[in-house]
Order: structure tokens, then C-alpha cells, then sequence
């Protein structure tokens, strides 16, 4: 494997430089400047080579014949802390989970880090406990250590947590963004938009006749399906901040290709595209919590799909890696034309995970 | 290794149970309510061994004739973010190495997890990467993979910093509380006080005549000389939240033993000591970020205190632990007689790191 041992996604498009001023929420929102910020400001302090921090997971070595091992963290800020289909507690599992398993990992080992604000009612943190319980044996990982800190009232939001997780790498070829071939096929594992609609929804107190639940779910058995299978997994990324747009743009830009995606393939269901158009958002960049893309060669593709639908029906097969040998980008074809995705400059919806 | 996997610090003393109410700031002390909260509510969900969660950092297992490897995790909260002798990056780097170094652990890889409030300037926040990046070159470890969330005004302190680390064990033997022997010398690896002081000092506005400097460093020097001389260490445990106090507690309750010091054999500073006195502080119970106690067979003491001097003069025996069969806790000895440490009950100062 020669991936460096590093993970913070890569930037892409231009966006206002990180010299001075302040952090902005859009900071955190996943998107152009989110990417400012990473590209100007940590990876010149903590990388080591120009490909560190350009995916989910950090590769770490050890001497001798040792197991290669993924390890990665994320911290979570969703508001609210309980919405449809999960909580703070289900998502710093299943995040966390979810980055391992798309570095090829069977995820084993999280830490769990709460800064808890002053006031915050123990039913609630007994609660969101019990749900991390729930999560950890769903997705068959252990949480072996934690820390505890506590803010004065009007420092925090009630919860913030980090999980950092360790997992044993089990795909035997590298998965990476520089991966990525001409010609391969993009698989999306299920439909897209639901985390971003829920939490939208619960935190606007807007009813649908359709409750929309979040998608939070753990990865690592439709990813470890598609391994076991020996299918060859050139790349994968889930759709978290940004949704299915950001990330296929991040995956083009790393890896220096074309993606071209068909609009219609994309599994939207319609309680999601109707609340879309309520609340004026593009499904497209729409946050999920249970949903990646696979990047494999064509041949791979129908056995990956018979796979992935083992787990979601809705598994869908929405684009391949364009033949042109230059240029980078994605282009989406709809029924009117084609249209280049762009990164959104700063948060479509603050604080969704 | 017969030491499961797991690493919350282990409850001691009553306090207060976790069964209703609200969270409170003492609940982050690291004293007896803190216990409490993890025996009651993260202890009960996350352990799967009762011995799981009495240590700084878990052990992790893999098949076949993988290392053993140590894995923990901190958040790091410390007001004000920059102070005398360090800021809040050198502390989320050198708390989490130390953790590492305490469970035998060559420290190699960390995560870093930002949580930053809307507001803060770019200025400080480079300059806290910059102080991360420096202390992470010092203790010999790589910061591979990373995350960012951004939260309103008002919903943080600036910046919250949550780093998790990985690192190789180093130690032939278990290092654990329940590896401590009757007749073990207890070794202090330098004079304690200064970090809690340092902070209080610059909260407070108080100006000493002689600046107090945080004594934040990593301990990964002189714990992996101790191991490359190949001295029997029954168990180590940083100073932090709680002092050398509350550590001795926890250790002695965890080995179900009686820990004798010796007052006078501690070393305190005079501009630490003339600090407490004015401040109110019990310099036995303030935080250090730089310091750990060693517990290692006596017969192993000079040997092991000859390399701890290679990194401060300081370096002292304070004590034993007692040859009595039955008890547990500290006593410590004065010019006027002998008395029972006792865990505090809250907080001596919040947000310390």
C-alpha cells in the first residue's frame, strides 16, 4: 500500500484565502472554504507528503509483518442532539464506523470524547450513552476508552462528541482517490438527502405526511461484503457534508479525472425531493449519514451492485470515470443537458453532524 | 498482557449518584463525581470486563503476531487558550502522548479534532496548529488525519481540541493498577503544581515575581529510557486533573493497597508553594501536564531514578506502597503525623486542560 498515512479531504476550488479575519460557520460546512482552511492552514503544519489528508482514514505503519491499520476521527456537533432515525450518540458511531470502512477497514476499536455542557440533563447523556452502546454492537466495534469534559453553561450546546476509530485494513489492493481509473464505474449505495432533510425538518418543526428519517447506519457490512467478494475497490467516500456532489467533486479533483454522472440514476425518494423543493435545497449536496460511493472498474460493477443491493435495494450504478485523459470536475447529465457540479462555498446547513 | 481493553479512570470514593438532575461542572474535575458519572453511566455501557476503563489508554488486539498497541483519547478544554509555559495545542499534544507513554507506549500517530467557535481568529488558530505541530516534532509523533466543525457564537470557547493517539507498546510486562506490589517504591518524576498554578495565575491577573511556567512536556523520554534500561515498572500515571493526589487514590483503590509518602520528599517550588498559599490551593491536588508517578519494584528504584534524572534533577522516591494485607487508599506522612488523602469531591479548578 503506498498511501501516506494521512486524511484530511482535499481541497479544490478557489474560495476567499485563510490569511486573517475570523472563522466563519462556513468554515465547518464541508465546502470551498472548509477546504481553505485545511489546504492553508493544517496540512502545512501536519502533513508529510502531498498526498496526506486527501481521505476518509490515515494508514498507519508498524514495524515487521504487522496488520495495516486505519485510523481516523471526527467530532460531532449535530443540533438537534435526538432527531428521526438517530442521535449524537448513533452518529459518532456510525461516522466514525463509516470513515473506517471506506479506508477498506473492518472497524474495531473507538474512543469516545464528550465535552458536555454544564446543565445538560443526565437522562439526555444516559440516553445518547445507551444509543453509542446500541451503535458499537450494530456495527460490531468495541469502545475501549473515553474522556470527559465539562463547560460552563453557555460554552457549549449540551453535547459535543469526538469518536476517533481503529480498524484492520482488509482490502489487500490500496483504496485511494489516486486510485481512481478511466473508465471505472461510480456505484451509490442507496438514496440520498434523508440526514440533511430529518435534522432540517425536526429543527424548522416543519411536519411532512411522511416522516423522514435519517439514513445513520454503519458501512462496514456492504463494505466488507463488497472485499470478501473480491471485488476490486478502487475508492469510496460516504456522503456526509456536502452530500453526494461534494464528494464525488473531491474525488475528481484528487484523482484528476472526469466524472460523469446521469441525474436519473440517482435514487431520491420522493418524501426527500418533495421536502427538497419545500425547503429549497439540491438533494445533491444534501448530507447523508449511511450512504458512499464505490469507485470500481466496469467489469467490477454488476457483481459490486448485486452486492450493495443485498444490503440497500436502491443501490444504483449513476456514472463512470470519463475516457478524456485531461481535466478534472464532475458533469451531471440531465434530461435538458449537462452541467458541471461546483462546490458550494461555504454550508448548506450548519451543524448537521 | 493479560489487560483488557479499555481505559476510563476508575471510580473510588461516594459521592453524589448519576441517577437524575443535571450536569454539573464538578462532573469534570476528575474527582469523585467525575467517577461517579463513568462508574454509573459510561462504565456500565462501554466495559466488557470489569477491569476495562481503570487506565489511560486502552489496549488494543489484533491476530496473529500483530503489536500491541495503546489507544486513548483526551479533549482538551483549557481556559485561557494560550498560557505561561504552553497553549492549548502543546497540551492536546503532550496530554495525549503522556497517556500513551503511560501505558508503556511509544507514541506514533494522533488525530486532532477541532471544534472551533464562530469568531475565533485566524491568527490564534494558526498559531495553536504552529504550537501542535512543534510539540508533535518534540515527542517524536505524526499528526495523520484530522477533523473540523465550526459551531455558532456563542456555543463554544473558541476552540475546544480533542486528540486521540495510537502507539506501540513498548514494556514486556503489564503496566496496569493491578500489576502494583506490596513493597513497590513510588518514584515522582519532578516537582508538581506548576500547570494548575500557571493557569490560575493569568486567569486571575495575578503577577508572582517570578513567572510560573505550565510544566506541559511530553513524558515519552523518560518512560521509554526507564523501559530501554529495562526496569520492571508495575504501573505509571500522569498528574493531571486531580494532582499527584487524586492519581495515588485512584491507584491505590484500583490495587486495593495501602500508598505511604513522605511529604518532605516531595518536591514543590518555592514560587509554586508561595503561589498556593496565596491562591488556596493544596499544591497535592493541582494539575500537572508534565509529570508522572512510577510505581516499580524497590529493588528497581535507584536504578529507574537514575534515568529519570537524565530529564529533571528533581526526580524523588516519595514513598511505598505499605506491606499491609488489608485496606487501600493514601496516607501521607508530615512533620506533625500521618493523614488519609482524600479524593475531592468537585472541582479545585475548572477547565484546567
Amino acid at each position: 500500500m503506498n498511501k501516506s498515512e494521512s486524511s484530511f479531504p482535499l481541497p479544490v476550488c478557489p474560495a476567499p484565502h485563510v490569511t486573517s479575519g475570523v472563522v466563519e460557520l462556513a468554515h465547518g460546512g464541508g465546502g470551498r472554504l472548509t477546504h481553505r482552511l485545511i489546504d492553508e492552514l493544517f496540512r502545512p503544519a501536519f502533513a508529510a507528503a502531498p498526498d496526506d489528508f486527501t481521505h476518509d482514514g490515515a494508514v498507519l505503519a508498524f514495524e515487521g509483518a504487522s496488520p495495516h491499520l486505519a485510523f481516523t476521527t471526527d467530532s460531532y456537533v449535530v443540533r438537534p442532539l435526538i432527531f428521526p432515525g438517530g442521535d449524537i450518540g448513533s452518529l459518532a458511531v456510525n461516522g466514525t464506523v463509516n470513515d473506517l470502512a471506506m479506508c477498506g477497514a473492518e472497524p474495531r476499536y473507538l474512543s469516545a470524547g464528550f465535552v458536555i455542557e454544564e446543565g445538560l440533563s443526565i437522562d439526555t447523556l444516559r440516553s445518547v450513552v445507551e444509543s453509542m452502546r446500541g451503535a458499537a454492537a450494530t456495527a460490531g466495534v468495541r469502545i475501549v476508552t473515553g474522556d470527559t469534559k465539562v463547560v460552563e453553561c453557555g460554552k457549549g450546546d449540551g453535547l459535543y462528541i469526538n469518536t476517533s476509530g481503529v480498524g484492520l485494513i482488509r482490502s489487500r489492493s490500496a483504496i485511494a482517490p489516486q486510485c481512481i481509473q478511466r473508465g471505472d464505474a461510480v456505484i451509490l449505495s442507496g438514496d440520498i438527502g434523508r440526514h440533511g432533510v430529518a435534522i432540517l425538518a425536526v429543527r424548522e418543526g416543519l411536519g411532512f405526511e411522511t416522516e423522514i428519517m435519517s439514513d445513520c447506519a454503519p458501512l462496514s457490512g456492504p463494505v466488507l461484503a463488497m472485499i470478501d467478494a473480491g471485488i476490486e475497490i478502487h475508492c469510496m467516500r460516504d456522503l456526509t457534508r456536502g452530500g453526494l456532489a461534494t464528494a464525488l467533486i473531491e474525488l475528481a479533483d484528487a484523482a484528476n479525472v472526469v466524472i460523469e454522472i446521469d441525474e436519473s440514476a440517482i435514487p431520491v425518494s420522493d418524501a426527500v425531493r418533495g421536502a427538497c423543493e419545500i425547503l429549497g435545497l439540491d438533494a445533491l449536496y444534501v448530507a447523508n449519514e449511511g450512504r458512499f460511493v464505490a469507485v470500481v472498474p466496469d467489469s467490477n460493477a454488476a457483481h459490486a451492485l448485486e452486492h450493495l443491493r443485498r444490503f440497500d435495494q436502491m443501490a444504483e450504478v449513476i456514472g463512470h470515470v470519463g475516457a478524456c485523459p485531461s481535466g478534472s470536475g464532475v458533469r451531471l447529465l440531465t434530461m435538458g443537458g449537462k452541467r458541471e457540479l461546483d462546490m458550494l462555498s461555504g454550508e448548506q446547513l450548519p451543524r448537521i453532524c
